[in-house]
């Protein structure tokens, strides 16, 4: 049959095919791997290409448009070599490591976290690559496996690349089943790559990929299309560990109490994602079997238990983890519901209670190289602090308790429809005015609420710069009860649980020594370091919480430093986008690993710094006024 | 403490260390493992070293002779510097990649095996490590696992270090118990090393490992201490595969029958291989969860079958194996009797037809490195056969059918006890005089015998060249039955089954196209690289039969080549002394897969040489006596 040749631009690469070969095969050997998401049927419209000359038989244009067709551009997959090309290939045709993000994944993305990942670039945990190997015979006799390397060695260059013996099992039959065309599911381990499917013919379903965040709390799964970026869906629901207590500590306690409780409480968070993971499949019509990979982040208990590792010395003096980093483990040994073969790569810890999930929010503040000072705050059931920049990064962590997320608080309660989240109290009539989410009848309140009404109580003087309820103040809202006092913030006939709601002295008294503790955890950070308040550039609040919270009010109780607005940033649920960033990005999944090594911990516990910061933080906003100069005391 | 410098001859390396560390650890903190089989008991005598300068302190010295003493022999474990000291570490103290042998080990290899395991050095598929680690503080917080790590990477060198979720979950545990003294067993994957167990404290077992042949016919287990090189015990059976039929076709036959088949035969040979574990290890007082590797050699069917891969395609032209090489499995994956967590390797195949077996047996020949021209024969339930040198191997397979392992055969049978294994026919009188394998009455015969058999019926004239029984040769061993003629070698009342044993007209055929298809295969590789017979410089024979042959007999029967007796070398069951070499050797794992790609294959079903060849081979010798000046014709 005729040859031709075809180059490519601005690679400026020939190679000789024969006739009606299609422009997309003759890319491949070229060594350019064009996009091809639907198999080369013309549907997706990916493979787009510009003819600059030659010619061509045009066998379909799909989706292109009149000017399109008029500029030249064709469908690759459906343009058939007839005489001497050249053919330009588009940045954005092509699947490669600094691939430029495609505009759904750019909506679903924060600006920054586009950013980031074209700095990284787009290299997934998981990828399909298709072949057509030649057929085998009598004197070109190369055993499957074998012939199937050599042409992953061309996609993977060098580099290890493994093959599990249920894979090997598949082949034969897969291989004769799409005629010697097969799709092969490669996995991006570190150093090594790892087939972990095979799939006769061309596929035409991406590999899907999750991002998981496993909360204390709170459990939430992205799932992700590996080959566009794009985040599919989000769920998110409670960790279904919360029936064995509410903090770390209780789920430490019960996982070491008797045997088979280690086994039983990593099967409730497992069973928790799979049930998040079920839900999305359902919905888009996913195939476990196409979930490829996962990265999850969360604390170091958290990670501990999704692995079934024994947390019990998390909790011991002198708080040693089992692992910072772990090696990838397989879905199979979990138990999740995606490909058994695909990956779970695991946040590393930095410590007992500076977690992956730590981790992974530096990852998206990008504040290991940044050249201003980054304060980065994590406020959770727990709350963790890193301060730094390129150079050096601090933590710690502080036993904040789950005040902020409405855990010992009369009425406290998650940032979900019905929870006040913000409140204004009239300092002369001391009327109250809320802001319910949802804009429902309240029925308790979150934690941005619990910040608001503690600055309001104060500004309103109900409460003295220690949390007493002051005795002189006339109104009905303000009444004693048997064992406290306590702030009316709303009728039973305005609320949806026919209760009055109420703030008590005692829910001030928590409030105020969560709120002390992180800041004397910012404080003890920046001592260890010989640095100010005043120096840092630029504060990050991660969280739930994070999304609702107001500054000025933070400021006021003494929560959050005195520094101005501009320097705030909230990046809501960072775990959860950390986990996305390393799913989608070989260089962020390197990064994430040093990051563990670079982060040193502070360990509060140990001398008197911190005890003494705590004590002074131990007022509204602070026994050391200077330190809030924006504050009326 | 005081701290004193011990300095390491020859090495010139120099440590400090507080009084009373023991000259053993004053060596690992040099860097220097020094063996220590009892674990630092000053039992076993391996940490020999010798006190140049400098005051110690002896706590033991063992089984230590006067004369050692007095040359200022120490055993590093049982000596503490109280000193500053200068030491030397004689090669024969270190646990290194080129260990001298020693003598126990040499005692059960050949020279020529001990020869190539000096030449590839001592670097085994697993061993034990020994550790102390720093107790953890409050401010040397390190997690369990990053700590193990940072001292295996110390040990280890470059190169990724891997640990399975099991292995970190029994982690903290074992660390605490052993009082951060802790062994861990290490196996050396390619390109990563793994660690598979961790115990507390000093070990005071080796790690353990398997070679195993898995034939067609026979298993064969030996079972190797590590640490030492040491066979600790062979032992060999019938696979229990046989049951499913005798030869590797009705093995496949059966495997892709019906579901299940597969998991069922393959279930069949790792019991055989459980079987001859257990008994070794029930013998010899070991734990299954110390046999930390196994390397494998089979033929390519054989392979397929233990790993659970469908051999269907190897029986199907164009005969494409699922594998050549396959990355490492775990002993877990197949149900081995060993730790679950260890390596189980298996040599690669070059072809369906020429396995993992024939790549270890030619490791074992060492031909890939040979100046001269090497021939080497494995005649077992098929005959493969590879000729080369350093420069290049090309092998085939010859369906030489299963005469010469006694299938097919009326008396035919393995070497056993009351097999016939050498035949003389007087040539005037016809009496025959037997030798019985251990001496006994004769039930049978063996390939040896029947290669001798056909030799003598040949050389009294009683067959004539074709194999034709001749007709006027008056005896009454001589007799025509209803279908056959046949010869009595033994009457009945010689014989342990009260039956004469003869051989018949149909025997002598069906050994004749045996003999044919083996020459003819010689002759096709000599062929396709355009040399003579009698270039070849050294024909190694392999396999059971090996052992016994008579070089004349298979000459004079057209067997083997027409070359001088000293060119002849055999070396008995290559496969499992290959999969022993392996296991020992890094390198001669290197090695092997090399060999596997090395290695060319020439399909002797394409074209019409072998055809050719094989027809005029069915004479005693060969049609061709110029290819046999030796024998008289």
């Amino acid at each position: 049959m005729e040859q031709y040749s075809v180059r490519f631009l601005p690679d400026n690469l020939t190679v000789q095919v024969p006739a009606e070969t299609s422009i997309l095969s003759a890319a491949g050997k070229a060594g350019i791997v064009i996009k091809s998401g639907c198999g080369g049927k013309g549907s997706c419209g990916a493979c787009q290409v510009v003819l600059m000359s030659g010619e061509v038989k045009v066998e379909g244009t799909g989706k292109l448009s009149h000017e399109q067709i008029e500029a030249g551009v064709h469908l690759a997959c459906k343009t058939k070599v007839m005489g001497d090309l050249s053919v330009e290939v588009p940045p954005e045709s092509r699947l490669q490591e600094h691939q430029v993000l495609t505009g759904s994944i750019k909506g679903l993305l924060s600006e920054k976290e586009v950013n980031l990942l074209q700095k990284y670039g787009l290299k997934p945990l998981a990828r399909k690559i298709q072949f057509s190997l030649a057929e085998p015979t009598l004197t070109e006799n190369t055993a499957d496996w074998a012939k199937l390397y050599l042409e992953l060695k061309k996609h993977l260059g060098e580099g290890k690349i493994d093959v599990p013996l249920s894979v090997v099992r598949d082949l034969p039959e897969v291989l004769r089943a799409g005629k010697w065309q097969v799709t092969v599911t490669v996995a991006d381990l570190p150093e090594r790559s790892e087939v972990i499917k095979v799939e006769p013919g061309q596929s035409t379903t991406p590999a899907y990929g999750l991002a998981i965040d496993i909360g204390t709390t709170t459990v939430v799964v992205y799932l992700v299309n590996l080959e566009s970026g794009e985040i599919i869906d989000k769920q998110g629901t409670y960790n279904k560990q919360a029936r064995y207590g509410d903090d770390v500590i209780s789920r430490i306690v019960f996982s070491v109490d008797a045997p088979g409780n280690l086994e039983e409480i990593q099967g409730a968070v497992v069973n928790t994602v799979n049930e998040l993971v079920d839900s999305i499949c359902r919905k888009h019509k996913v195939q476990r079997e196409d979930i490829a990979g996962a990265v999850a982040a969360g604390n170091t208990t958290m990670t501990q238990l999704f692995l079934g590792v024994s947390p019990k010395y998390v909790r011991l003096e002198p708080y040693i983890p089992t692992f910072s980093y772990v090696p990838p483990v397989t879905a199979g040994e979990l138990g999740l519901h995606m490909n058994p073969r695909g990956p779970v790569i695991m946040f590393p810890s930095v410590a007992s209670y500076v977690g992956g999930d730590i981790v992974s929010g530096v990852l998206v503040t990008d504040m290991a190289n940044a050249d201003e000072l980054v304060l980065f705050i994590d406020i959770g059931t727990n709350g963790e602090i890193v301060l730094g920049n390129r150079d050096w990064l601090v933590s710690c962590a502080c036993s904040a308790g789950p005040c902020f997320e409405g855990g010992g608080i009369t009425f406290g309660m998650r940032a979900m429809p019905g929870a006040i989240e913000r409140v204004d109290i009239d300092p002369h009539t001391y009327d109250v005015e809320l802001k319910v989410v949802g804009g429902r009848k309240p029925v308790g309140i979150c934690g941005s609420g619990l910040v608001d009404c503690l600055a309001k109580l104060r500004e309103a003087g109900i409460i003295d710069r220690a949390g007493n309820f002051q005795k002189d103040i006339e109104s009905h809202r303000i009444r004693q009860t048997e064992e406290d006092k306590e702030f009316v913030l709303a009728w039973a006939h305005q609320a949806e649980g026919e209760k009055d709601i109420v703030i008590s002295e005692n829910d001030v008294k928590n409030l105020i020594r969560a709120k002390g503790a992180i800041y004397a955890g910012i404080r003890s950070l920046l001592r260890m370091v010989s640095l100010e308040v005043e120096m840092i550039d630029k504060i990050v609040i991660a969280g739930g919480f994070g999304n609702y919270l107001n500054v000025p009010d933070a400021v006021q109780i003494g929560l959050l430093p005195d520094l101005p607005s501009e320097r705030y940033e909230f990046i809501g649920n960072s775990s959860v986008k950390g986990a996305h960033l390393a799913l989608l990005s070989r260089q962020a999944r390197v990064e994430a690993v040093e990051l563990g090594k670079k982060m040193t911990y502070l360990e509060l516990s140990v001398g008197n710094d911190f005890m003494d910061e705590f004590v002074s933080a131990l007022f509204l906003p602070h026994t050391d006024l200077s330190l809030f100069p924006s504050v009326d005391s």
